[in-house]
């Protein structure tokens, strides 16, 4: 059985609301979820450095602002140089999950910095593995199924201007849901 | 005025449709479009190349394949080497644009490996500058606008598995000719 | 004559070094160089925002930590989403040097995120335009030379563990002034 | 014991060296090498994509041309989407080296290149996990010791203009065999 870190930064409960569908998944696999809230650039990250110490895998998840992952996990990405230095997350598992106003956004950059992260640290990085929805984007949106728009490097979901209860749809967090699911099987066979 | 080169190579004839509708924007802003079509990785390249050297910019158009430029696209990107060699594309304006099944697929990505052939050449690049479409996404699939995808380092465009005349969605091709419209603007400036 | 804002962070003041010197290679270059401090993630960015929408041109320059732009440098790309939402920096000229212990470090990341973020905003890219030095690399340092390390995305540089009075060493300056005077150059003729 | 798919393509003979170190590197694990040569974009890759799919994990090598794979390598990617329908390298792990003349040369984007690819299968990727050499890059090449240009994606080497019994040297050498003995006792672990 293994532990996967879900370290997230969410800065309209949109991403909080995906980090608990990814834990749902980690759990659906027989894994244990560990969920840590990011809250600031400025905050104390030593807790959160730990938690990913310890656990067997690491899922993290940032909005996409401006192309990018927001500050606070890039200021916790920036904190994790004091691991860094000991090679503490060597030969773990990573993964990465985002969310944007559109389909595009430059969502990808937002996986590649995580991935840029992950092999800074030694670590080995699995995407969602799920194949592209088979709809026909010019004339449905394709809401109710996984990977709506076809993201192979991590789980990438798009939210309307709307509460975190109402977007992403179904489809967006059951392609979270299979993410926390591989990951805490693929953790539990490199354990 | 200024002359825009358009480097393209397509698969099913979707590439080649936009190749027109970019051309269709540079002469909208008064500019000469020269298109080039790329047969096959073996091809002389030659002719191409010149296309490229004598014209004021360049827009590279690529299907998609497997999250990155086809195959022609790359071997043109290799035979370039002996433009590199001299010098002889440094200062002129670059962009770029592809086509793929759904709306990620990893299409940034063939816009990056565009960027980073421009950026070895000394090229200076421009994506589109066409603000995202503002749509509900989970709602509307914003056929008819440009931009729906949400992209900007170049242009993104999605194709159903259709005829060319019937998908990419008019949308879709407007954002062709804004790219074009925009390039041939800012290559007459460079002039 | 172009005005350039070189909007830097700088951890232990190498990245400071290197600003000084792109304003020289702007001063070469006849133009105006605006040099802009960011000190935190937290400070108000109001006053570097103004200097960039003032400017013709910005040139980027951040530190490479655990492979991507320090802190500052992310909350001040994230902060310039009000400007995002007018267009305000649309068409304006951008670019972008970094530094780190080794010659690679996941450099060309950061650039690539500076990229994006110009991309975002609807900016245009020019990387240094500088061939490779010409150097046999197992046996030659190079670092009288510009370029030693091979960047064409934009100015990669390289720190030793020693004050930025020392390093990095003279070829690398020349490099980022040559940064400088291009971008003014460029800046001029799209003015 | 696992089996590791070592598939490249070589100009001049420097990554056909490189191919040598990481099936040595394999072997010093235990593990099983598979060298597998691509000859051209035109070739049959029936063979050379069955190698891949018997395989426990795959080791991809490309010279950085133009900042990105070499033709061959890019029509091998494309080849195996015949595979991707079929799922059929979902789960197996990849890895990836590449060498250049210079430092830099933009080998990250190689390497991003066949990350990209190894995601859109569903694989998972490791780099080489191998700490920077502890030099000052200023005053000493490094060149007996892996890791010299502070590589973190996968390995990346650098050859000057010299045969392939004299260059990569050795420290490059050994960064390859690392990367082999990574991949064969991690695969050795998710099989």
């Amino acid at each position: 059985m293994a532990t996967v870190a879900i370290v997230y930064h969410s800065g309209y409960g949109h991403t909080a609301a995906l980090a608990d569908e990814i834990a749902a998944g980690v759990k659906r696999a027989g894994g244990i979820a560990e969920i840590v809230k990011l809250e600031g650039a400025e905050q104390d990250f030593t807790a959160a450095l730990e938690a990913v110490t310890k656990a067997d895998a690491v899922i993290f998840g940032s909005p996409t602002y401006m192309g990018d992952v927001s500050v606070p996990m890039r200021a916790f990405f920036v904190a994790s140089s004091k691991i860094w230095f000991t090679g503490g997350w060597k030969d773990k598992l990573a993964a990465g999950f985002t969310v944007g106003a559109t389909f595009g956004g430059n969502k990808d950059h937002t996986l590649g910095s995580m991935w840029v992260l992950a092999m800074q640290h030694g670590m080995i990085w699995a995407g969602p593995g799920v194949p592209n929805a088979q709809i026909n984007r010019n004339t449905d949106a394709g809401t109710n199924l996984p990977n709506r728009i076809g993201s192979a490097l991590g789980v990438v979901t798009q939210a309307d201007n709307a509460a975190p209860d109402v977007t992403p749809p179904e489809g967006d967090r059951e392609f979270a849901r299979l993410l926390g699911e591989r990951i805490a099987k693929l953790a539990a066979k490199l354990k």
